[in-house]
């Protein structure tokens, strides 16, 4: 990495391809920039972007400040890769706009993930379905996903997985930076309050409003993320199972998700059972698990050894231990996965995803 | 209830079975003192036993005020029914030698619950195996079983049990006294640390030792509760596994479990995803549970209807809710289900059971 300067000079890498960083402003976006700053340099110039309200702030990337450019149709003018960290209605409008430019476009939103002709992926799972990308768009996975693929991934290229029942404890940060802010205040307000008893609504009326959420979080476990869908469902719970199907390449696996927010700031955890059409052990588990890139295996409970959000945060891989063998079926998993929903869950894996777009360039 | 007075006179149920609350002081001890006031006065005396560190100390029972006698042989004579809320060593010495007087013992902790000649017992669930007692010991369950198995117990009815799979969000009570002080403390630790932001470990050295958790629980979740057992597994995920099959009469049932602690004060929650013989539908799984005794359904969660436990805490039933039918299997539900560990959890079952027992008095 060089120094940082004042002048936007070319870089080291000048000649490589140009990626534009739209949404550089945001939660997930800042986290882009630390993540471009710590890995090989192999882009030319790197273009920050960002609302208008945003547009003329300087950050930091690679060692050097940027200014951060509106976004307009012209700011993608020579750029080969976009990372795209919007909200879902601003990445409908604008991925398109930079992909008729012939941009390839790497979304973390919604907008596309649902979509056939967009492939969604995990570099570590899936690194394949990059190359089909019939819009010129290539879509990241929900951050509750991701984590827990990159481990099923392994596991199901060992033992053939052939069903799935998920629980998640998912971070504030999920809701962004509003979710982060509103569950250090609820925290300060329930720590403040003289008469919290363990009566039921001492909580509520602790923490005043819910903020972002359907229900206070501090001190409190929510079991709903989302929007209302059909039949109970939370589309949290509906991105979840869709997207683990489409990633493992498995369109009819049977996935039972509940999705629960828990008051931990960043990073999602989920407890996995998966059941599998070979016979597993937990000494052939523990061998995949940690054979498996973007995998570290933490499971020496005895010793207080077990994956953390409080842990896990700040971190790339997805931690995962608590890995046993069912007593009832020789053929089924349970393990407990923690990853950083900013890094892996969101922002590392754009980023994954560009690099390997932009290793095509190169490959024979 | 008669109004307190300053003597411990005879009670309006005089003629009624004496009752001795053993671990009248601590966490649970309290609530049944409460629950005790509430529920109609079926008791002749009551008699409060504690170790003799809390002996001579004065609590209020029914309006009035007892002392708090210390814990040894002679205090079971004249008792009927002895409630024990002591830790699994203190219930393992001194349960047998209140039965060896004829007095029926409920005992709250793990020390009998595996015992075949022990019968495990949740009141609106299997009631009649209180009668077969060869011991006169009565075990009331685990915690985090409790609640499930009441709203599990009316499911099993109607559609027939065959599978189940279980991740829990236990509350810090569950570790008694000690675990309540440590959660506030470690919230206070952070928020009051000014550098407290999402790195990894940022927590831990926020607020330094974990106390009786086996990691920091403020801003985290601990995917362990209880002690190692073989093969990976706690102690508590055993428990929860071994207490629902002896509970539903299923010793055969497939009970996968994964138990997890969140920084909830008081109330324990569960996700539970169950297989069942029949087909269900949520119009008829809401029928049956709207109907169940000590159960109350809150699924509306569009409107911000779902169990939390911060509603829970405090109450009495079971919070049942984000009722779904599996999208793979017409026999299968997902639901979710938050319960008091301190009242129906512990201190309000073992109440019930002794109450059921106290009937059998006056049955035909």
């Amino acid at each position: 990495m060089t120094p940082g300067g004042p002048a936007p000079v070319p870089r080291a890498g000048a000649g490589g391809p140009v990626l534009a960083v739209v949404g550089a402003t945001g939660a997930a976006g800042a986290v882009m920039l630390e993540i471009l700053s710590q890995h090989a340099d192999i882009w030319g110039e790197i273009r920050l972007v960002a609302s208008a309200r945003s547009a003329g702030r300087r950050l930091a990337v690679r060692g050097e400040e940027c200014e951060v450019l509106a976004l307009r149709e012209e700011v993608f003018d020579g750029v080969d890769i976009a990372l795209f960290d919007v909200p879902e209605e601003v990445a409908a409008r604008w991925v398109p706009v930079a992909a008729a430019k012939g941009v390839v476009c790497v979304d973390n939103s919604g907008a596309f993930r649902r979509d056939p002709e967009v492939p969604l992926v995990v570099p570590e799972v899936n690194a394949d379905a990059v190359r089909t990308r019939p819009r010129g768009i290539v879509a990241s996975p929900n951050c509750a996903t991701l984590s827990m693929v990159v481990a099923l991934g392994a596991l199901h290229e060992a033992f053939v997985l052939r069903e799935l029942s998920l629980s998640s404890y998912q971070a504030a940060s999920g809701l962004g930076r509003a979710g982060l802010s509103a569950l250090r205040e609820q925290l300060a307000a329930v720590v403040a309050d003289p008469d919290l008893g363990t009566r039921s609504g001492d909580v509520r009326r602790a923490v005043g409003g819910a903020g972002p959420f359907p229900a206070p979080l501090a001190l409190n476990v929510v079991p709903w993320a989302g929007t209302p869908e059909a039949d109970g469902w939370s589309s949290e719970e509906l991105t979840v199972r869709e997207q683990t199907r489409r990633v493992l390449g498995l369109p009819e696996l049977p996935v039972a998700v509940t999705c629960v927010r828990v008051p931990v700031l960043t990073a999602h955890s989920l407890a996995v059972h998966a059941r599998f059409e070979r016979e597993v052990t937990v000494a052939r588990a523990h061998e995949v698990l940690a054979g498996a890139p973007g995998v570290v295996l933490v499971d020496s409970p005895a010793d207080g050894e077990f994956p953390t959000p409080a842990d896990a945060v700040g971190t790339d891989p997805a931690w995962v231990g608590r890995v046993r063998r069912s007593l009832d079926d020789a053929s089924a998993l349970e393990f407990f996965v923690c990853g950083d929903n900013l890094r892996k869950g969101a922002a590392l894996n754009a980023v994954q995803i560009a690099e390997l777009v932009a290793g095509e360039r190169t490959a024979p």
